[in-house]
Parts: C-alpha cells; sequence; structure tokens
C-alpha cells in the first residue's frame, strides 16, 4: 500500500513520523516517487522549460491520486525560477509566465467581478505576501459599476480584500471572506497565500497555481481553513508562494543527508530512531515548545519581488489591456 | 424658521450655501447658537473642564433637534484637549476620560463579543486613524473562545476588523462589516472614523464620541455609509476626530474673519455675493475640479498619537483589569 | 526699484508682507512679472511644450536677477504635468523629460560616484519625498568598487542617503552631509526635497530641477539648510516637488481672487489692509501660533508617484543601459 | 592549547570547522567550558536572578581572555529573559534591568550629548533592530540647544542616527558614523545592532550590553565593521540582540544532539566527519551558495517588542527624569 503525501517520512528508515504535510504538490509527488521515480497511479506530470523557468504541472486525475498525493483532485502547476531571488529583472518573464497559466484556468474574460483575497498577516512579513499582493493590485470593480465608460473593454472588474488573520483579528477568515461572497457574487475567487516549504532551496523561488482553491494544511501561521468551491459556492483558484521551512524539516533534510553521505560513502548506516528525531528536536527548540518556523533574513526583499511579480501576472491575466510591456503601469 | 446644521451658511450674509455639513455636533450647534448664543429647541448642552480638556456633551433629544442639527437623536460627547496636538505625556489623562466616557455609553461588561471597526484607508494617512486604532489594539476574542482560562474575568472578549474602503477594495464597505456581524454576533460595534472639521483649530485635538453610529456626512473620502443600529441590528458607538478641512472651509473662515474684522473696526461692510465665492473657489481650485481637502503637515504624528489614545481609552472602557496605570502593556 | 521674489506681497494693495517665500523659480518669476507681464531684467524664460507637460526654464542671469528673484544665479526648471496628478500611466513620459532635462545638467557619465541626497522625514508623509527618492533607488557604488565586471558601461556609480532632519535625529543635516561627501568624494550630488507652493493648484504636479543647489528658503519643515557648491565643494543639483502650501497663503489667494472678482465686476475695491490680514491669520490660527501648513489628504498617493517618476528619472539620467523601457526595472 | 570562541567546533569530535564565530560571550563562554564546565583563563563569570531574568557577566579581563574568547577585553552583560517573546507586559520590569546595567556602564549624566547609532537595514525585518530603536527614542539634543529651559535637569542631551547598511547606501557605515562624531562630538556612543545566535532558544530573547564597542563578527548582513572606542575616539556601548541563525548552526545542533542522544543511550557513536558536513551542507543550501541565515517567523513582532524594551531602558538610563512608571510617555 502507498503512503500519503501528509505521511512521507519514509524516505529514510527511523525518520517517519517526521514529515510535515506538504504544500506544494510538486514537492509530494517528488518524494512519493522516491529515488526509484516510480510512477504513482491517479497523478500526471507534465514539465516544460523556459528560458528562467521550468513549469511542472501536477494532476490529480482521481480519488486514488488525490489519497495518495493528500490533496484534492484539480490542477497544481508551480512555476520554479530559482533566478527570481537574485534577479529582480526577470519580471517581465515570469509574470508572463504566470499570466498565461492563469488564464488557461480562469473562466472567460466578462464583466462578472473577480475577488482577489489576499490571505495572512500584513504585520507579519513571511505571512504577509497575500496582503502585499492585495497592495499592488488596483481594484477596478467600482469604476467598471459608477463610470462603466472609463473600462469599457481595456479593463476587467475585480475586487480585493485582505482579511487578516485570526490571531489579529479575533474573527475566522472564511467566515468574513463568505460575507464578501454573499455581497459582491464574484464569478471566481483568486486567493494568495505563503506556504511552507519541505526543502530551503525552494523558498521564495516557486510559484504553484491550483485550481482545487486552498485546503487545510501546513501553511504559514496554521490559518489554512478551507477556501473553496465546496465553501465558497464558485471557483476558488490559489496561488501560492512558500516563504517559510518548518525547522523540523531542516533537521530532518539534515539527518537525511548524512545517512545519504554515508550510504554513498560505502559506510555501514546506523539506524536513526524515531525517538532519537523527538530527542533532537526536543532538545532544540525547547524554548518554542518543539516547533518553529524560519524564513530566510531576505524575506522583506523576496517578499517584495514575488508579491510584483504576482499582482503583475494577475493583472496579465484579468485585463485585456495589460501585457508584458506596461504591466508596471497598472500595479500600484 | 431655523436652519439645519448641514445649511449653515447664513452666519455671515453672503456666504450661504457656503457651508459644509459639519460632522463635530459640538461645531453644528455653535455655528446654530451664533454671536447671540441663543438656545437650540430639542438641544441641550453641558460643559465640564478637565486640566487639560473640556468635555462638551451635546444632547439632541427630540425630532426638532434632530431636524436643525442634521443629526439623529443621541448623545454627541466631545473631549476638547488642544494641548495633545504637541504634549504627548497627556496621553494617560485623556485616554482615561475618553475611557469613562465611552463606558457610560457601553452595554455592561459580559462574555459577549464587542467588534472595533476601524473605518478608513490604512494608504492615506489624514484617513487612517480607524485602522490605526485597530493596529493599536489587541483582539482577546478568539482566545475568550480557545483558551478562556487565560482571560478569566480579567479581559472582555473583543475583535477588530479594518475593511478599507470602496475606492481601494472595489467593494461597499457596510457589506463586509454586516457579514462580519452576521456571523460574530457581537452585542455592538465601536466604530472608529476620521472626520471633516469646520475649524483648523480643531484637527487632531477633538475626540467626539456618539451613541448614534455613522451616518452620512462629509467625513474623509465620502465614506461614510451608515453604520448604526438601524443597518447593523446592534448598537453601534462612533469614535471620531476631525483630521481634515475642506479648503472651502479656511476660505470661508478668511471671508468670515474679514468681515467681523472690518464690523468692528467700524467700517461699512461690503456685500461678499455668492457668485463671488463661487468665483474664489473656482480660480483657486481649478486643478481639483473645485473641491480640495487638506490636512496638516504634521498628520503621520497626529494620527499616532491620538489612534493611541483612543485603543488606550478602548481597552480601559472594555477590559476589567486594565487602567489608566498599565494600559500602555495592553496595546500594541 | 523692483521687489525681491521674498517681498512680493505687492500683487495686490495692502497684502504686503503678505506673501511667503517662494520655493519655486517660476512662481516667483510670475508673480513678479504681474498682470502686464513684463520682462525682469537679468532674468530670462523659455517655454516649451510636451504632450502631458509643460517646461519652464528660468535662468537668472546675473546679479541683478538673482536680487529681485531672492535666489542665485542659475537654471531653474520646471516640469508642470498636473495631469500626473490622477494618471500613473504617464509615468514612462514624465520620467523621460526629467531624465533629460537633468542629463544637460549633470556632468559627463564617468566612474565618479553620484551622491543621491533624500532630504526630509521619512515619517512625516508630506516631508517624505527625498527619503522615498533614497527608497527607490538602488545604490550601485559599492557594487562598482566590489565586483566591477557586474557593471562594466552598464550602471554608473551611484550611493545615497537619507539624513533625516534635526527634530527627529538632533544632528544638523548639512553636517551629516558634509561627513560623507569627504569620505565618498562624489563628483556631484543631486538633493531631493519637499517644497512649498505659492498655489495650491501646484502641490505634487510641479517637478523644479535647479544647478544651484538647496539653499534656505521657506520649505517644508524649516529644515532647508543651504546644500551647495559653496557648502559642500562639489556641483549641487535640487529637485524639488511642491507638497505642501501655507494656510496664509490659501487665505491671500482668496483675498485676491476677492479683489479680482470685485475689480471684474465694476465694483469698487475696498481696501484690505495688513491690519486686517493679520486679524485673519490671528483668529483662524490661533492654536497653531498663526502658522500652519497645509497637504492634500491624498499625499500618501501624490508622494508615491511622483517619488516614482523623480527616481526612474535619476535612474535614466545616470545609468548608459536604463532608458524609458526599462527603468521599472532598475527602481525598487 | 585551548581554543579560542571563534574555533569552537570540537565540542564534538568530526564537527571542527563547523562552528561560526559567536556573537554572544556568553554563548562562546558556555561552550568553551563545555560539559565539565572547566574555568577559563582570564575570565570570569558572574550570574544573578531576577524574577523573569537572568543576568550573566562575562569579563575578559586579560589578552590571555581575549585570545580564547575571540573578544577583546572588557564587560559583557546578557540578560536572557525568555518570557519576553511571548509576554509584553514583561516590558517594564525586563528595560527597568536593561536601564540599571546600562547606566552602571555610561559616564556620569552630563550636558554633554550621547549619541545613539541604529545598525541596520530599515527595510529587512530581521536587521532593522537598530532603526527600530532609534524609531522609538525621542532626540533632545537640539532641544537642549535651542530651547534649553524645557529641559533643564530632567532630560539628558541625546541625538541618533540611523546609517543604514552598505549593500543599500552604497557607503560604509562607519564612516558615516565617523563623520557625525566629528561634528556632534558625543562623550559616548550607544550602538545597537542585530546579532546572530548560535542556538535557536536565545532568537530575540537575550539581550547583550558591552563596555567595548561592536567588532568584527558575523553579525546580520555581514556588516560589522568596528565602531569602538580606538576607530571613533570616543567610549562605544554595544547593545545587541540575536535574531537570526545560521542554518549551518541548526545543522551542526542537530548532529550534535543526535550524538547525545546515541552517547546516552549507550549506542556506539559513528563518526561524523567533516567531509560528512560539507556534504550535507552543500546539498541543502545549494541555491544559497552554502549559506542562509533564518529568522523566525514571528520575526516583526519579537523585533518590535524588544526594540521597545531597549529604547524604553536608554531612556531610562540616560534622562534623569524617565523611570519605569513613565518610560512610556517618553518613547515614540
Amino acid at each position: 500500500m502507498e503512503k500519503s503525501g501528509a505521511d512521507i517520512g519514509e524516505k529514510y528508515a527511523g525518520l517517519s513520523g517526521f514529515a510535515p504535510s506538504l504544500d506544494l504538490a510538486n514537492e509530494a509527488h517528488s518524494l512519493l516517487r522516491g529515488k526509484e521515480n516510480k510512477e504513482i497511479g491517479g497523478v500526471s506530470e507534465q514539465i516544460e522549460k523556459y528560458r528562467h523557468a521550468k513549469v511542472v504541472t501536477i494532476t490529480i486525475k482521481d480519488e486514488q491520486g488525490a489519497k495518495i498525493m493528500g490533496k484534492p483532485v484539480g490542477r497544481y502547476i508551480t512555476i520554479e525560477a530559482p533566478d527570481i531571488r537574485f534577479d529582480k529583472t526577470l519580471e517581465a518573464e515570469i509574470s508572463a509566465i504566470l499570466a498565461e497559466r492563469l488564464r488557461q484556468l480562469l473562466p472567460p474574460l466578462s464583466n462578472e467581478a473577480i475577488l482577489l483575497i489576499g490571505l495572512g498577516n500584513d504585520h507579519a512579513t513571511p505571512d504577509s505576501l497575500g496582503p502585499s499582493v492585495v497592495d499592488y493590485t488596483i481594484a477596478t470593480r467600482h469604476i467598471k459599476t459608477y463610470s462603466p465608460e472609463i473600462m469599457e473593454n481595456d479593463l476587467a472588474p475585480i475586487c480585493v480584500l485582505a482579511p487578516g488573520v485570526l490571531g489579529i483579528t479575533g474573527i475566522e477568515t472564511a467566515e468574513i471572506i463568505k460575507g464578501v461572497v454573499a455581497h459582491v457574487k464574484p464569478k471566481c475567487i483568486i486567493a494568495v497565500d505563503s506556504l511552507a516549504a519541505a526543502s530551503i532551496n525552494r523558498v521564495s523561488t516557486s510559484i504553484q497555481i491550483a485550481d482545487t482553491g486552498i485546503n487545510p494544511g501546513s501553511g504559514v501561521g496554521n490559518k489554512r481553513v478551507p477556501i473553496n468551491e465546496k465553501t465558497m459556492g464558485i471557483p476558488v483558484f490559489a496561488i501560492g508562494v512558500p516563504t517559510v521551512v518548518h525547522t523540523s524539516v531542516i533537521i530532518y533534510e539534515a539527518l537525511s543527508a548524512l545517512a545519504e553521505f554515508w550510504e554513498q560513502s560505502g559506510q555501514a548506516v546506523p539506524q536513526i530512531e524515531e525517538k532519537a528525531v523527538d530527542f533532537i528536536n526536543g532538545k532544540m527548540l525547547s524554548s518554542f515548545n518543539g516547533s518553529m518556523v524560519v524564513t530566510p533574513k531576505e524575506i522583506d526583499q523576496l517578499i517584495q519581488n514575488i508579491a510584483r511579480i504576482i499582482a503583475a501576472g494577475i493583472a496579465q491575466a484579468v485585463h485585456p489591456r495589460v501585457n508584458k510591456n506596461n504591466y508596471h503601469l497598472y500595479i500600484q
């Protein structure tokens, strides 16, 4: 019997129970395929290469795939662009790729509004991706309503909301959104959120688009109540970027790498038992009650860069007039 | 027949049609009483003095008073404290006065939640009073729900929301709030907003508390949809501070002062006709389509000081444990 | 005998002593020329029109001109672009005009550093233009020093400083800059500052470039210590934008417009004496000690837009590789 | 021969070369003493307990101590207060302890100015401790100069500077400070900076005060040019708080804990060679060129809390009038 993506600790004997659930379908799939690169039933993968990016589309085709992946049936498109971490001039290229992919998922352009939700906490940098994308985005729905002649066929009606997080507002996020959906009656939601990565290398360099909405997972801040077609009554497209890593994942990566080193060098690989892992976590994270989530020290700049790319991608995907050459005039 | 507060231009012959509607009941009342200090039917005034503040309570007692004042029946308590503009050390004194007055209006302390709404635009300093008070306030409703033992009888359950403004979100503010009220079912709302003053001297030095909620008026940003017991189904207490002045009010003040000077110096007072006023406004504000609202250049500091005072006052009013001596530990 | 720009109150009899000194050479010149549009000795004016801008170059040619204008000999180029207040898409056009004009003044491109100084107070929105331009600008001097191969002939070495203001730091701004100049030895300084306008209509829509540096004037915050070739030992180019208006100027404008109305309508124009003006100011601004400076309530957005335009203009002017089509990738 | 603090990798055989230099004297001393808790020549330690804090004073008495500790002769006082991470109400208690300790080091109160330097990058949260402390502090030097009667004997003259970092300004930080010292001629400098911790548990909970100034070390952002009595000509007191951890330290901690577990459980402890450590780091941090520094995801709140504590402590230490009960009125 195969393991689900939420329980993938067996990569290395003795480390079971150690893996967090994975936010990126791409990472879950890769871990399940393992070193042998075996096929996973009910799941397909497609890879395309661009100049500065690789696009991996994971399609979970049926319930078998959903079960093993620990994620709903649907498409999960990940744009991997490691160079954006240091090269701001790739903004146009990567945002155009995001726009193209997003447009393929979105319903056809029309006069019905799109609701952009920026999940997360404006006052906690690694969790501020959603609110930042909202800040960069120019809402147009009210202009379309009050002065339609200004927009004609150039701009689509979009409205935005950054509902905050339970820990700051004392209000459940999904409930705020439901109230707005009931009033605005948008044709769909685009929800942007910060994710947790299973590898340090991915932080702030992968963008995942999913047509399945936001579903319970680890996320940044344990705030990921379901925001999907089932709870909202309209299609929900999720855009997520890993901005944090659990310290326990770093420890897991280190121990896995140690085992790999021993294996490669022909040494007898000693057993690393679950008890050992518990001991290590307990000792290192005592003053954090055993759980600590970290982010790169450059996180402010990383969030700013990638939030601009996402806002630029969304603007190009939803507005007829906006493209790769002029998008910078249509974001804040 | 008496004039309403929304039509008070006749203070000086020739300036009719020139007065904006007034956000502060205190200013409207004073203008209506005029130089002769005449009684206004259906409206009473009570004044108390403190070391660094004067508290003026205007009570609109009946429909006659409501009509002439251009405001609903209810209590309007204004704390005037000109010294807070320059003296940060008055924070404890003024916030305690605010707490005392607010507690008299609020329903008795209980385990039902209070919803604090910060109206306005976080990214427009003179309109950011509401969001700033929300930022200074620590939400406790979720703690009360998930770990009631932490709070016991020390802290009341409060939740907060800064819904943004239509021009930024593309969504009507009142509709966002209605959705939250339907879910949270608070016992009452405290809504904080920026106001427009009729006198430059009042900007950022007067705090008005009203038990009538937020009602259409000029406000900052023309965003003042009604948020009151009628629209929300629960009592709404409004806290407002003037942070802006219409340039046309400054012009009006200048022309009134000129007339007063002429009168005092025994000169024949020339007629200043409505046509003249229109000409002046048109000429001065041409590139603003005849309407411009201004704020003091120190507005960032002014907002910060008064937002802290209001957050401190609310914390002292709603939480049993918080008082004049420890409030600074219970605001952000 | 002609009047200097710092004493231009005689436009309307009775209002003398009422005019503040004027930060914009363009405004001073226009006021001196008066209704009769007379020539001013030692001063020349040249006007060019663009699609969305008018460029007015005032050249003060000699000491006679300097005396009457109240400003040093030099060139003062003002880009007037009223539409930028509401149309963000003009950013490329206006920044390119600024770049072209600035390049004409700057010394030839070389490997010597340029020092960009952002004057003003980051925490006071109307005074934050300078620090904002610094924030949008990417410093390159250290890259040129430590990894010259990255930049080659594409980017010039630029370094930036936002020294703060005396009221916040307790240190005289010019002294901080002098220390940096002594160390960095740049070939020139570009200093960006907020100005005070003599007309509400100009706020945030005019950009003045001067090859004379920053000289004592009203400015925002009375902080304008001289930062010029004489005090710094290298050429200083100043870029200034009016972001505030003195309330007394608004009063002056209103009284002038009233007089104009009377004149046009054939009425006898009553004398408005200096005593009257003093009375008006005293009455209206009593709680501000007779002096209050205001800014439009949209100042956050206005500063953001124009700071981007200026940073974009500077990047295009100083870096060989940066132009109208790619500048948005070379600002933060 | 004993090892220096900059070379403490031998805690566990095979992990040599793995330890970063340590910013906290307390951590370096503890590591050198090892499990056997041996005495270190030329270094003394003194521990005092408070209700919510432990104060550890490490005194490096001579060159022997300096060499082994990898730090100059002087006093290093560390306030350890793990509870401040979650309990904002400890602000008064901990800031009073900091004030008491700082006052013991500072020269006697006088009318000579103190210069507060906030090192670090305002736009990078984990490196923004210094600028944040500067933001919370109210400069008084200019008041003392221009209106001495306001301050009399109540407030000391303090001035502040946040010089930014080389990567943002293109200018060497120490040179900016030297220029200001030459002009202001303060009696001493207090420099606040972010540090790197050798243990995750210490992040944002330890405050180190040192009378030796800022000396080269790892720090946040590799920006730690020496700012000490030798380079500045006046005494420099450093206040530092660890806000980041090198990922390699987390890996080191994990491997050390694994070895400890094996030892405790009586297992044969396999050798973890340097090659293995290199392999692990290379694999995990490939896209970061082998070096990555992380910070807790709550870093915004942590910086805000501890910056307030430090600003509060400094205010109580330098101003005669400010104490534990009123300090909140004397910080911004």
